[in-house]
């Protein structure tokens, strides 16, 4: 095993993409015409940093089945986008006072702390429209972009929705039943976390034009690694301090939410961990080598805690 | 000229299109998976009446261009639904507290009164995201299909989102300047509430196979009426019971809210709306005999307020 201290981290192996992501967000983020204190708003929202690790997660799921249409790079440029977009409307929206009533956020003032509640909410709303426009501009003139185009959509729209990320903040404010105890804390994090994880590789697999088992193959390995991913999360949340994590910590524990550490406690939280990685892992074999790059993020993942 | 009494209104007029939808609502609206809460607190945003004029634009529209794909009519089914749905899910965002703070909703409790703030927040992010999924989602096995399924996603982004609708409530709140005096009040009007409208004709002409001037037509026609309908809104507002209106009458004007009669007086925005409709049956010329019916609905809009 490799010396720990040369091995690269995640943010040097997301790296590369997050670059590439970054310039994309600038082209497409803004529409021209839009109100200027708007898409102040916005772009505060967007272009704080973050490890962009759900654009990677397009890009390496694109790779990794390799073979896409002639389409495929164009297409997943504007799914990494995309798929950005909603995961920082998510934050901003969860952050609102009457929800998470979160005032720090990658060590900066949330959104309605900084420019107001109307213009967190508008601005959410903005970023969630627009990742869906960004995908239904796409150039439609190569054979099969269009339906390539649609399936995005349809993909991102049912992991963002009423069955995906917003029943997982439904079940995380508590305003529907879920079942008790782990399975309950499951049924969360499977939609609130691992539904846009799961959706970023599986859009990146059909750019890269995989389907049937291959396409099953990363979306099993997405599901697990987001949900590894979570308790990772939640083990540092519990471990670590406001600068490593840049926001406050602790905070889900003393709002008295569901937590994986709360649940399970730090050791079996660690296990569950374990546990998810290596499903995840076993989960690409149907890819083969090609899968290297995925295989090697599930494993810096998880070492994160170590 | 017909006696008044003889004429259909605009609700039998569009009778028979929100018919339709409120068949392929109750079929699309819900998918199977979302928690109960949230699936009743979406239905309740959505089902509760309401003329639905957009999605009559959309038929409308597609049945004046005649012509179309074969995928015409299933598209412009999930068209319709689509816009009905990113028109109610602003309604719920419009109204939470920290921006109109509005109590009362076509005679109902808003949203927000009824299910919380959280929900009233979830339940619309969850209703703009289906918009979406629903078109995604169309069969793109009919040639044609997946090419007009992207065109009505970014129709409908443009639309709702950064320089569309969202840039409408922006400039209402008072975050960002506008232009002083009726010029202001345009800006609003035209992003605000033309802006949909003027989508839902453009997706239905799209459906019909529309492109070029014909096209243009229908776009010119429905950002004309969407401007007269806002101010048959307002002067309605300013003049009508809250029976007749299913909200606070005086509401807008009440909370300092720009408004056309506030702006123009009761005289001149009559004139506009006049002025307007005139406008509005004017750009259909290209589209000849079939446009009867557009002609007709932008007659009896403007007819409620004689």
């Amino acid at each position: 095993m490799a010396d720990k201290d040369n091995v690269v981290s995640v943010g040097d192996l997301l790296a590369p993409y997050a670059e590439r992501v970054e310039v994309d967000l600038r082209r497409w983020l803004v529409e021209p015409g839009t109100p200027e204190t708007l898409s102040e708003a916005m772009s505060y929202c967007v272009l704080g940093g973050g490890k962009r690790l759900r654009p990677a997660l397009v890009w390496m799921s694109a790779e990794s089945v390799a073979g896409g249409p002639a389409c495929a790079e164009q297409a997943a440029a504007r799914a990494a986008v995309a798929v950005e977009l909603v995961h920082c409307y998510s934050l901003v929206h969860d952050d609102l006072p009457s929800m998470d009533d979160d005032v720090l956020r990658r060590g900066r003032p949330t959104a309605h702390v900084k420019f107001g509640e109307a213009m967190a909410v508008l601005a959410g709303d903005a970023l969630l429209t627009r990742a869906f426009g960004i995908l239904g501009e796409a150039p439609t003139r190569l054979e099969g972009a269009a339906s390539l185009a649609a399936q995005l959509v349809a993909e991102l729209a049912r992991a963002a929705g009423a069955v995906g990320m917003v029943a997982g903040q439904v079940a995380d404010m508590d305003l529907c039943d879920v079942p008790p105890g782990s399975r309950g804390l499951r049924y969360i994090h499977v939609r609130k976390t691992a539904a846009l994880i799961r959706a970023a590789a599986r859009m990146g697999a059909l750019c890269g034009g995989a389907s049937g088992p291959r396409l099953q193959a990363v979306s099993d390995w997405a599901e697990s690694l987001g949900l590894a991913f979570q308790l990772v999360d939640d083990l540092l949340d519990a471990t670590g301090s406001a600068e490593q994590l840049g926001k406050t910590p602790g905070k889900d524990a003393q709002a008295g939410k569901q937590t994986a550490v709360a649940e399970l406690g730090i050791g079996r939280a660690r296990e569950a961990t374990e546990r998810l990685s290596r499903q995840a892992v076993e989960a690409l074999s149907p890819l083969g080598e090609s899968a290297g790059p995925l295989r090697e993020l599930t494993d810096l993942l998880v070492r994160r805690l170590r």
